[in-house]
């Protein structure tokens, strides 16, 4: 089945919002077994939408739509509908009490300007929205389907997700079930990756491997749908087709592959740390707080975070983490011994059993012939001692470097935690 | 001049990728002068493509695409756009020449593959691409104007800016300027910003009033066109209408715009410390090392940020920060008493003239009924004493909690660096 996702609303034309809302619904449509052929946007200019409409019921077996079911004027889809069907509009008593719901929860009167959103097309079947006012509807024009959600985000998605998913399985005929391996990858450039893992149609032609940049990760996703007349007799529901081409996956990027499960760096060290019931403490230059942000972003971290001191100043790094003034003096900030002294001091001060810190130049000033911008080095200490390294991680951008030497410093722990 | 703006590539219509291209030239073409009118997204399919490039060529004077220039078989645009005009393509050997180069300053050989790129339809005009190899063209069907670029966002915006800015300005008589006063507003929902600003428009009618949700701000963007036909008596180049626009904002939402430069928090609490030729350091708790790693994001924060302690662990708070045990065991960790403490203790320790802490319950989890998720209390310690406050800033979600509390924090010792 193919099918054309339709945004309305001036501001995507002017530039104002950036149209998640069709990449979301091309990302579902697709693994809802349905073709996505285009997209398009329009403004809220009845004789425009209408022309959409009509071109768009001509050609494609499915419509989802998004916007314009608001109460003011410019909301136009459910009389562009209407106009595009040769049919009318009418209260519909259904979307009508389901507003008064929402509003009487919160208190709030219904007024002229809601009831008109209860207007719509003679035939549309009203989907219901449990995220706010706006109702939902779908109605065929032609052979086409159309599905009308609104254009905020949050409703649209648990409307999409409650009232059209199922319909879309209903009419694809696939049993509503999409398997998914999800492989985040670290250290490794999306075009090699792509190019180590080329063949891999030819190989499974029944998965979809999908490439996601999660900047400094890359997702790599494989994924299946479950079909209902899937011949049962060998594999029924497809995991043995996922899990082998997931080893095949792993025997060429494996050892970039830092879970298997979906876990971004942080939360990988999160899972390590808590399955040790071991502690962390960060000292950090270059990264400016990054990696305990990060740790910290991690639901829980408190079970295993500890302490994290960003020590810009030399007389903070001598106090607090007792880097020696002969080490800082002779070697520099940026040096190998400093990022080891920082994450042994850091160790001790924090009472963790597990360290990491970092040193560099993150940029864009900073940098010298010696230790350009992107130099970095990393120390880790644990139970059994400590190390550290330096690396040459340039990406031309302050904010790129942090996020980078960050991501760089969690792997050297998540490794270390791996090995140990 | 009306204008269309076409995407093509499976992976806008996949939803692997979010259509950035398409917002960024809906905005500049706005900027330009020009009203666009419709976006599509289409795949690498030829019959759809000169389907598509025919229907535009017949409805608009502009048509901006990006996409479908690299050297592999399912980039068609020149051989699509050839075909919906009813010519031929042949090599370009100003196209190839410059391809050439590029090639030639990285020590890479041109291959076969590469060659095909610089075969444009007869008719076109090169487009030179400095960041990369797709060589870009525009060419006339009908009376539309088409503009083909690359569809990566770096190599196409380089482009738009050398090459096809120029040439709209031509076509649309613009004189190739805009002025924007950029409003940076926190502490104030979009929509109650929206209400209070309602009647900008009858008021300035020449000038267009933009939002944009950059969480936890907003931005409120004024902006004019110069054009080159302006009555130049009065005002000449609309700089008098700007600012009369911008009184009449501050007026109604003065008391919450950070910066009328565009600024972050960050940067302004950076532009004051620098003016002032003061140091910062920062205690935290709750937001993890996100005030350190905003504050530290900035280029040239070395100059004034010093140290940032994260606490997590109450034996920390003790030892680094000198919160007294009985505070910490009398009144919490998440309490206005230890925010203060935290605030002179680092300030101490930093060594620096400016501190300021964070300590609350982000969540999903720790809240109680005294102190709920979305609890913060934030101290400020300066040259002139400290003070602490806490506030209830839930919004339902850790990483947003986090990106809030710090934002206040940041808001907090702004306004008291304004101050003093």
């Amino acid at each position: 089945m193919n099918a054309h996702v339709l945004s309305t609303g001036n501001e995507v034309l002017l530039g104002d919002i950036v149209d998640t809302n069709s990449t979301f619904l091309c990302r579902q449509l697709k693994h809802s077994g349905v073709n996505v052929i285009k997209t398009s946007a329009v403004r809220d200019d009845m004789a425009a939408l209408v022309r959409e409409i009509r071109s768009i019921a001509s050609a494609v077996d499915i419509c989802v739509m998004t916007g314009g079911l608001g109460p003011t004027s410019d909301d136009l889809t459910a009389q562009a509908l209407a106009k595009a069907a040769g049919v009318k509009i009418e209260l519909d008593t259904a979307a009508l009490s389901s507003m008064k719901t929402y509003f009487d929860k919160r208190g709030f009167d219904l007024t002229p300007a809601n009831e008109k959103q209860a207007m719509l097309p003679i035939g549309a079947t009203f989907m219901e929205n449990l995220q706010g006012t706006a109702p939902g509807f779908s109605m065929t024009i032609n052979k086409c389907r159309f599905f009308c959600m609104p254009g905020v985000s949050k409703e649209m998605h648990r409307m999409f997700d409650l009232k059209v998913r199922p319909q879309l399985y209903e009419m694809t005929g696939h049993a509503g079930e999409i398997q998914v391996i999800q492989l985040m990858v670290f250290g490794l450039p999306e075009s090699r990756a792509e190019q180590a893992l080329s063949g891999f149609a030819e190989q499974f032609p029944s998965i979809h491997l999908g490439f996601r940049i999660r900047f400094p990760m890359i997702e790599v996703k494989l994924s299946r749908l479950k079909e209902k007349a899937l011949d049962s007799r060998k594999d029924p529901d497809g995991t043995q087709a996922l899990t082998q081409a997931k080893l095949w996956v792993m025997e060429k990027i494996g050892s970039n592959v830092i879970s298997d499960q979906g876990l971004t760096l942080a939360q990988e060290v999160g899972r390590l740390l808590v399955k040790r019931g071991q502690t962390l403490s960060v000292a950090e230059s270059c990264t400016g707080g990054l990696v305990a942000h990060l740790v910290t972003d991690v639901p829980g971290a408190s079970d295993y975070f500890l302490f994290s001191a960003t020590t810009y100043a030399n007389s903070v790094k001598e106090a607090i983490l007792k880097v020696s003034p002969e080490t800082l003096e002779n070697n520099g900030a940026v040096d190998e011994t400093t990022a080891l002294e920082m994450a042994t001091g850091v160790r001790a001060a924090g009472g963790s059993d597990w360290a990491v810190s970092t040193t560099g130049i993150a940029g864009p000033t900073g940098g010298s012939e010696e230790k350009p911008v992107g130099t970095v080095c990393i120390g880790v200490a644990g139970p059994l001692g400590a190390h550290s390294q330096r690396f040459m991680l340039d990406r031309g951008d302050r904010q790129r470097n942090k996020q980078l030497f960050a991501a760089m410093a969690l792997d050297v722990l998540r490794r270390e935690l791996v090995k140990n």
